[in-house]
């Protein structure tokens, strides 16, 4: 079989350092182009040396992939800098997966309520996908242009969008409480992430203003019969890897853990990455995968249903869940590359 | 000035390490006995070596407490054993500030429900007070009993019960997403704490079952004009001392940060520990210390207001919350030998 | 190709989990029993929830194994316990391979100096191999009881032993100040392992009597013209895998870098799981994989020869090592299943 | 008694929080001046939130030193802005504390050879005295400028220097394995410091040329009868505070464990900040104070000398020190507002 031919945009951030960690290991792919504008003709295993002998390949400029065939172009870019690169160059040449939010929110009013900006594309937004496998799966099939989520709306969507649908819970009650590893900041040094700073330590941060908030609501308001709006609150954990959400919500009409069980466990029937489970999980149990476990409970007393889901925000929360968006788009098996287990501990 | 004569009961959980870290530097006591059934007769700094020089006093046994005089006993025991010693030895010779759940809930028939055995001395509960201080001083300065509160207790009354008590939220509408350190677990080593499974992880554990829910909803129900159903979910923390609890409520009238943080402000004005401010606290801020920040905010969006509040779980959530109970209860300022500043980094 | 037979005698552990995690993943064999006593009858994802989905093999007992036609026997066993397997069940109907320290040691004297008891099958100790597949490729590939080595002999050998066999350094004089992670003193909660006692904290142990002491040093000595005393430090490090060994050696006359970066590089020049480099390596660098990266310097002020290496104890200094050797005993590649890259940050 | 009017020089970094953080308790001081340049007009508790409510001093420019009457000068700066401090204020008006680099080492030829630069007043250096009360209490009373000792030195030297001093060991056999926390990497946010790089990580760093060397060095050669040179390796653990120091060196004559405890203990009799204790220390026993604790061992088997120290490099290794010896320099007792015990957990 032919391999598909990939080109990674971005090469010295997290999502770059775990596509390439993800691909090397595809049996269905072959990686032609890493970009680095800043680290140029250095070797992608200079820059992260834990892919010396696995990822060796030289960094090249954005300019060399007019000269490089590929099917599919990877862009882990920041946000704006994505928008700039769809623009120029379309996606009709190549699959775009872009795992920046440029192309996640409905449309240019809201990402400049949001980013602050104005969209420099946007009509490409209305083309774009929003790359939630387990949701949109046949939609991303035909997808030229991926939207790949953000790793909380990821950890705060699974739980809550089946029973949003089946009308379990009442939409405009919903609050996220999520808690995140550090490397969901990015891989630069900044003063929140300095070690003395988030070492034995805990705390929350952009309350009712992160930029994920829209996103979330955007997918609950869509399986929802109305608009709704939607509380999260994310938190810095002193942890590399991993996101947990805790979700809040008031019921409708069910009244037992069984149907909200029940409701997650069909809606997740077929799909390999997400596990409806007994307990509530524990982010060490999905490190390094592609998994997701979801947890639900209703309280009687307080006539509360809540869920506990957890992910690692690398992998099912951008570059796993951008590979396997990858997959469904190019006719390959959905798991294809991805059944790597967990590392626990 | 006569010191005040101490007992410490139960010398090898992390509270009575606390205390004895506390006391030691306490200008107006003198440790007259510390006890340990386990280790009667090792030096207290061969079971804590951090002490080693500082607190060297030989461990004696509970039954040695009748040969020493004493002014005011601290219990650091297990919940059911600090029943078993008030009923044995009773409150009217020494003022006894108990750190276990035994005096804590409204009586025994709740105590049962939640705690899953008969209590021992139903009566003792009605005389014992509890022992938060920014909320009951006067109480607690009249004491002979004084129920410590728990430490996620301490983390969730102290931002929401003044909100409560002056009529800004809907009280049933309270949900406490708390998150501890691991030192909350106890000095014990268990397979929850074994570090492979508690470090770079993150949990949720305890939901709608936490022996803490009903002491929190008592409190708030106090200072509420009705009971109050109260929803509250306990996380494990990757570090050691520390509990952030994020609280939400859906607000009555009030529709400002402002009107809230005012109600804040008003209410701990005099009070040496509790600080109002303006940007969500981080763990760190007070380890080590007595000290609770305290944020509140309010989402225009949403309709909802979030408070974040921190605490060291062994201090303000402990030891040095039982000495401020003791300061009062003896006449003392409150805030005497516990300015000690929070250790951060 | 028919699959090699494997049983995993021991779940519960983290070699047990280790071992299940990468033959989970290996194209050339499948598991065919995984037992433990004190689990008998759940599912293996029960014990250990982050393979869940993976491997949800029900756990038999050893009983079980002469039902099972094995090609292939892990023991994932205590020392101790190992050996009477062996004595039990032998070595001639399947290939044993054991994790643990029962047959490492040159004679059964030796062993009962550092173990304190007595080898219940000494004989078989001869029949041995110790399992470092770089060092002992060859008798690794006819081997029928091979020792796997343990976490810190494989540290402080791979780095010293070429420069050992070369006559670059005094064998006499080697220092290994070693430092692991938590994983190391196994599955089991322990005092020392509690995680408020190991989280933010570091110390050394067991100086002069660990038991990978005699290891090391019978290896070296093997590769050196004469028997060598070596000092071994282990130290106790905040987190989970990995170890780093910072070794001393006086040189003999080689008197630069050079020397002895070329002497590693060209032994290890077809080795695929043993990297030389140019700067001190990371233990995160190999977190989740088979890979040793080995640094060296020499000192010219203070005439000393210097190496730093770094391994995941539990693939590299356990499980990964295990199916390394297996590999070269069952005729495969010996990266085979192997080359799954670390897991950075 | 009046007390001792104090300035420090530079608030921004972990020295310049620690001594206000120390200083805010001690009796015998009162602070007249926190300078900053660049956060000129803040409150030093907006810098450092931990420090809210117990100092809130505005923050003012080294300009406003001269209108500050002062006795001593505590000196929180980089090393090469200390010793342009010196030239320009002198050490006769105040006395001068610096805990910067830039006073260490014997004369100005060896500071140019490791720190790469001309000092700008050599005189000086040969005025300073090395500010290790325990070995030069007697000069640090009559001193007018103390260079305070770095961290490493001070783990490294303590044990040490009481055995060159009696002959018990060789001096150029002396190697110093040492780990420290992050904090010694100071306050400023950099890729090394990056959360993600050091957490679940350890790497060895600077081999043969960390500036602490020649410091280390030129002590253990006073106190040899020949010039010494010693092998200092450092290593950044995931932990904020604390050093532990594994040395080893070939005896001399003694050949027992309790002849080299006794050299120590007697040397360090009357000290009330080292505590020579039985078992290898944990670097919690001393987190967040001015206690040292040795260890030391001698091994028949390889014949070596091995000591473990443990400090915390920001309180004993910096500003607790700096407090120690000023408390000598102004007359105090030693121990004054420094007996703080150790925060464990």
């Amino acid at each position: 079989m032919q391999k598909i031919k990939i080109g990674i945009i971005g090469a010295t951030g997290y999502t770059g350092l775990e596509l390439a960690r993800i691909l090397s290991g595809h049996p269905g792919v072959s990686i032609e182009i890493i970009t680095s504008e800043s680290y140029t003709g250095k070797k992608f295993s200079e820059i992260h040396p834990s892919l010396r002998g696995i990822v060796d390949d030289t960094l090249q400029s954005i300019k060399d992939l007019n000269k490089t065939p590929v099917d599919v172009v990877f862009l882990a870019l920041p946000h704006g800098v994505s928008m700039n690169f769809v623009k120029e160059h379309g996606y009709d040449k190549y699959k775009v997966i872009d795992l920046s939010g440029d192309f996640r929110l409905p449309d240019a009013k809201v990402y400049k309520q949001w980013y602050g900006k104005d969209h420099v594309i946007p009509e490409a937004i209305q083309d774009a996908v929003f790359g939630l496998p387990e949701l949109f799966g046949e939609e991303i099939k035909n997808a030229h242009l991926i939207a790949n989520p953000g790793c909380y709306p990821t950890s705060c969507i699974l739980p809550m969008a089946p029973l949003v649908k089946n009308n379990l819970i009442d939409a405009n009650s919903l609050v996220f409480d999520s808690k995140s590893g550090v490397t969901g900041a990015g891989a630069k040094a900044k003063e929140t992430t300095h070690f003395p700073n988030t070492n034995d330590n805990f705390k929350a941060y952009g309350l009712f203003s992160h930029r994920h908030t829209p996103e979330i609501q955007n997918v609950i308001s869509t399986f929802s019969n109305a608009a709704a709006n939607v509380l999260f609150t994310p938190h810095l954990l002193p942890l590399d890897r991993g996101i947990l959400t805790t979700a809040y919500a008031v019921p409708t009409t069910a009244k037992s853990r069984e149907e909200y069980k029940d409701c997650l466990a069909t809606f997740y029937k077929n799909k390999p990455f997400v596990q409806v489970v007994d307990t509530p999980p524990a982010i060490k149990e999905v490190r390094g995968s592609n998994f997701c476990k979801l947890f639900v409970d209703f309280d009687e007393r307080t006539n509360r249903v809540v869920t506990v889901s957890v992910i690692d925000n690398l992998v099912k929360g951008a570059a796993g869940q951008a590979v396997q968006n990858m997959n469904l788009a190019c006719g390959l098996d959905e798991s294809t590359g991805l059944m790597t287990p967990p590392l626990a501990p």
